[in-house]
């Protein structure tokens, strides 16, 4: 899959279902530069022993409202520390990214590496070093060899383009196998904007927060705290609706730029929050999609569904059992309908059930109804599992809250990527 | 490994530490038969399609005080149903155990399945059905044969013998690789006491409860309430110290039998309490050692201990999230002194932190000292990592709280387990 080769977006349902607004998406190309003004940029700095590209740029132009969505691990990076100061204004200019070295773990020396790149890359851009928010992935512990990245960022600045935003979302992979952009075009009553995103994310995916590194622009005209609270509830519908192997980076984090240059002065171009709202929720969950899609390992993408639940924070909290469930995950790569599993990872959540008047389908077919089993097609059932794309649902009977979560299968490439290499 | 071939306890220091009581702990051979008076046999009903033993019988003799912890996960089997409601009088006289099938999931019929089991069973021991304790293990969701259980009976009572534990021991298998037995001989100034035991369990091994089938008896002289009272400390201290694949069983179980017969009338020979509950968490812990080496694929035994928290709960919380680490454990099988993801688990942790204060070790070496990389020979921390028994030590360097984990590693053979064969 080549980098520009991206499901299209906004021609069906997203996974999260259709725009609460009513307003029209449709995809655009080009990920973040879909954005009016957003350039990016990539180049080597030498920070992965592979030589490939380490080093990307988004920058908005000019000093924009700004919001994040970061790790909850207390171990945090020295990136996101920094970040998160930067972002307490709710303005920023750019964001400058590397992967090869995760700068967690690294102390006081990796505390100076980000300000030392902040402020390198601040002057060729020539904005403050708090107007630009730093994210960085690898492996923990490893020293950030900052003279290597100051050293790229001219070329890096003088390579911003138009055309950029391919080139970023590559450099920034680590496991990933394919880059990840997605880009749409919101319209509402009121008027216009365009949202568009890159994201890393292969391993290390937990649904307790941000799970990964994404930057989403827009020119939606939105002040900080209505940006942090749109980011907010985007990222908690989509990225934190995933889990490859339930392990929490260190480095998380989820940051928008919003540039206000869909708005006109003296009239109201863009459209309006609820609109910018879906707009955001469709680039995240693109992303967060590909992400899953792209696990460590992956052979099957799982959809799970938990409905029935007596409010949707328990459907959620269900999901996240039987998401997070070794076995449940073993027996999709096996296709293996084996809800014995699934019910065992059901019970265990913390949520109201009742073990009589559970039902699992996978895909359309129902293996248990009441809680044991039912006559059913084992070939059927067998069926719905052998291909790319699983859909399991556990129905617990009881009211109607609901849940949808992304996962895959735990695989032996798994194992592979995982212990055969320091990653 | 045979079936007898077990590694002697009370000659070494038990993994979760001496002995609290000052009393003395010696091997002793046999399990739950080397209790004077307790009879075990194991038959072939036909519930694995395999032709393997699939019946196990221990047989105290007469009416004894019991007690049982089991599983907390609310999908609960019917024999586990049926045993809680026998356990409400403290007393019993055997024990049932099946494999090849849970008896989880199968509605009412499952239920009258348990009620037939334990009525046939009393009949032919001569006691009231509500004596009989239940314990299944098997494929979530297959009916249970009754008829071939109870028509295998009357072998397996005629089969009841003083040498019948290591039968018993095997044929309680699933994915066990191997039988599991342990015992001891507790001595203190009040007396002397034998507590033996048998358990199964290789996956679905979660620290959060019972986490498997046991059944441990005694002859020290019990009543139901401190029974009950010793056995969950020293589950709480062993079993539930321990971690497979993170995966909580519906069928879970450990059951006590504590026939009193060390009690001679008139004479005060049963040691003391706190004696015999050093004796039940040596065995336990003996046992439960057992079921972590052979969890399923596990090429490397871990014995996790976090040090310097906060109280012994936030280390225990800690211990559990490093256990439960995907990446970790994959890491463990690769042989990869990867402290990066360990830090991540630890961050992630529901536990008061500091993380310039933490220091990882594998083995004697240490890589991680104030939460930053520290110099270390890479062969020699690989070399702690190579062999079939690990010691991983995380200091939260805060207090002085501190807990114990068994686990094992992520391995390929735990995806083939899994995702091949319907277990």
């Amino acid at each position: 899959m080549s980098v520009g080769d991206v499901a299209r977006i906004g021609t069906r349902t997203p996974w999260h279902g259709p725009p609460r607004s009513g307003a029209r998406l449709e995809h655009r190309d080009g990920g973040v530069c879909a954005v009016r003004g957003v350039r990016a940029a990539a180049t080597i700095a030498g920070l992965k022993p592979s030589g490939a590209p380490d080093l990307a740029l988004v920058d908005a132009g000019r000093v924009v409202t700004a919001a994040g969505v970061q790790t909850s691990n207390q171990v945090a990076a020295a990136p996101v520390r920094l970040t998160a100061q930067h972002l307490a204004a709710g303005r920023a200019r750019a964001v400058l990214l590397n992967s090869g070295s995760a700068n967690a773990c690294t102390g006081q020396a990796g505390a100076a590496a980000a300000e030392t790149s902040a402020a390198a890359i601040a002057d060729l851009l020539g904005c403050a070093p708090e107007e630009i928010l730093l994210a960085s992935t690898g492996v923990i512990g490893v020293p950030l060899d900052v003279d290597l990245l100051v050293g790229a960022l001219p070329t890096l600045v003088g390579g911003l383009s138009a055309q950029g935003s391919a080139a970023a979302a590559d450099a920034i992979r680590t496991t990933d196998t394919v880059a990840k952009e997605a880009a749409v075009e919101v319209t509402d009553a009121e008027g216009t904007c365009v949202v568009g995103g890159i994201a890393k994310g292969s391993g290390m995916i937990n649904p307790a927060m941000a799970t990964m590194l994404a930057v989403i622009v827009t020119d939606a005209d939105l002040d900080a705290a209505t940006a942090r609270s749109l980011l907010g509830a985007a990222v908690d519908a989509t990225f934190n609706r995933t889990s490859v192997d339930g392990c929490m980076s260190t480095n998380d984090a989820v940051l928008l730029l919003a540039t206000g240059s869909a708005q006109t002065p003296g009239s109201a171009q863009s459209p309006s929050p609820a609109a910018v709202a879906d707009g955001l929720t469709a680039v995240c969950g693109a992303l967060a999609e590909r992400i899953v899609r792209d696990g460590e390992g992956a052979g099957r993408f799982v959809r799970l569904t938990v409905e029935g639940a007596q409010d949707d924070g328990e459907a959620l909290a269900v999901a996240r059992a039987v998401a997070d469930s070794a076995l449940v995950r073993t027996a999709v790569a096996g296709a293996d309908p084996n809800w014995g599993r699934v019910i065992g990872a059901v019970g265990a959540a913390p949520a109201r059930i009742d073990p009589d008047r559970i039902a699992i389908r996978f895909g359309d077919v129902e293996v248990c109804r009441h809680g044991v089993a039912r006559a059913f097609d084992r070939t059927a059932a067998a069926a719905a599992l052998v291909g790319p794309d699983v859909a399991l649902t556990v129905d617990l009977g009881l009211a109607a809250g609901s849940a949808t979560l992304l996962t895959c299968d735990l695989t032996h490439d798994y194992v592979t990527i995982n212990a055969e290499y320091t990653t």
